[in-house]
């Protein structure tokens, strides 16, 4: 099974096309959607979505993201593997948090025999991810694709930061509801306040349902994270807050630990 | 096969992930997408189109439709048996059309054992409706899926009301193309006008093609309703009217009568 | 293997509804979406994007492609056979590019017994070409689908003429990340200036990285077409122009020979 994750959205047909190019290869094998509609060029919306998802398909899973600003230019293309997946992408940091794992092992995909001939300078999710998957899907070794490296690009994972009895985390993430996926781990925090922008946020809801009507909550939400929900509503509409944005916590937190216990998602 | 309809968007990899779930509970089944743009909570909506397009799949299919406003409280998971179909998601009206068959048979699902293990509160997609469909996929019993209810919730379908030789009806629904989707069945009526907003639509026609270029016209759809539409534009645009917004027929319509043939949808 | 490509969008579940018609004559069929965001009735736009994708599919796939404002209407739906893969659709030009080989073979689909019971007016993706498709790919003959026709609509696709020595051009699509792609082949100008609308671009870059940041850049996309460019940014958003704009290349260039060496896309 081959999962896709691009910045490519639906209004071209770049996904159709690689899923043509892995029939050829690979014919048979199941395709899965992550999502295509990350932000243009967003790398590290991107490496979030990718964190969030691939536990939850079968080990052997095959997962290709492409979030690719650098296209043609010589960053490399590589294959990771980790915990029975495998991760094929661009050396940007798309896979920071697969690489996070210490056992992760990485390889530069270099063997322009599993490409697709004269590949493109501009679309190597064609070219040379799609074709990569796809030998793999067919049972090609992944000593066959590519050399062992060991200095791929690994950008830290930002975790909250303690200064003067606060956490200052941020918004990881917006969802299709406006929930604000923040990067305050539900595990590490139980009792605290959260500043978002102009709004101060205390009320702890354990359901979307259990929230007053119009009033920001704070909810353990299935990505492992506290989220910033309204009711029937978008937290992002109402404070007008975007992915990136800066939060601060406070006060009685446990020490965050981010492998105190196995979860979802693991900001190193 | 199992299909998929929520309003869970596509920029999230939600809809991703309980592909993922599936495949790892019932390897090589087929997911087939009916839509994730249902407006964000709109039960009423999602009703609809489901009822849309259950029909046109295989016996044995299994909808799961997740438009869930409530996930996580105390709203029950549930099975539908009709017709030779199983339907699985929320206890929230979401398969009123559905539930209008009295033969339709409905389960709580309420055995955790096919769920995923600490189910959250916000995401019942993943860790319940998911797992459930694949188990039912992979063989397992509904009878052992859940237990026998009689008491789902099945809110009235709105129907066109009869005042003083006026037929009120609404706009159902809103396709991408501008259309506006009305609750008067196509078989009901023959020979009217409707009052939609400021516009009096006299003009029926039988395609698309035949329709004067910028005039408001009647279609019997595809979906067995009379649409207003507008040959190469948008009918939405031109009147401003959304979904919900209330129309008006007259005179001579036959008294409109449900159930009296089969027809691609079946409000009660 | 069946491809899809439609204007029909993905709020609606027309898209599903095909898949389920399909499953239901041609069980374990797999079936790619290309994309169905073809901007509505764009008839011009669906043509190309089919043909920037359908080589990359195995020898044998049926690709089906709806745009068709004049569904319902007289226009024949045909089958076109070229190059070892299967075309359907409605006969309005969306396969210009296909027939532009002369070895093209058209069928036009006049065996009801091949269509659902009553086709509707308004939805001949779900009513007839999903189920002709799926027949086909279940084995039914072309020859038992449709009779032979010779005179199938075939618009002439915009080629760049010539004038005093400037080529006239035009944009022919824009992509999500705002390239907008001209229908200047790559392998017939290498040495030239382009002037779209109030800019004029002399750079030619390999790679989007190698593109200077903010500076309009022509570089030789993936569909073999130049496009024009902008590092991390939108084209189309700096120039502010859409599909179908002219655009001027001069001087120096080679004489264009659309079929001097096989490439991806073919304009004839």
């Amino acid at each position: 099974m081959i999962t896709l994750l691009t910045d490519f959205g639906l209004e071209d047909p770049f996904v159709g096309i690689m899923k043509g190019v892995i029939a050829g290869i690979a014919p048979g094998i199941a395709v899965v959607d992550l999502t295509h509609n990350v932000a243009a060029f967003q790398i590290e919306q991107g490496a979030f979505l990718l964190e969030q998802s691939w536990r939850y398909f079968p080990k052997g899973t095959i997962h290709v993201a492409v979030v690719d600003p650098g296209v043609g230019s010589e960053r490399r293309p590589i294959l990771v593997e980790s915990s029975g997946h495998h991760f094929i992408g661009p050396d940007n940091g798309i896979f920071r948090y697969i690489l996070a794992d210490e056992k992760a092992r990485v390889r530069h995909l270099d063997q322009p025999r599993y490409w697709l001939p004269s590949p493109s300078h501009t679309f190597h999710g064609r070219d040379i991810f799609a074709p990569c998957a796809a030998h793999l899907a067919a049972g090609v070794k992944p000593s066959r694709l590519g050399t062992r490296i060991s200095d791929a690009l690994c950008p830290p994972v930002a975790v909250p930061a303690e200064s003067n009895g606060t956490w200052l985390g941020a918004v990881l993430h917006i969802d299709r509801f406006g929930n604000l996926i923040t990067n305050f781990r539900a595990s590490d925090f139980s009792d605290f306040t959260v500043t978002a922008g102009k709004h101060k946020i205390a009320r702890i809801a354990s359901t979307y349902a259990h929230c007053a009507p119009g009033e920001l909550t704070l909810i353990a939400g299935s990505s492992g994270f506290y989220e910033i929900s309204v009711r029937n509503g978008s937290a992002a509409a109402i404070t007008g807050l975007k992915a990136g944005a800066p939060l601060q916590l406070k006060p009685g937190p446990r020490i965050p630990s981010s492998r105190s216990k196995p979860s979802p998602s693991r900001p190193a």
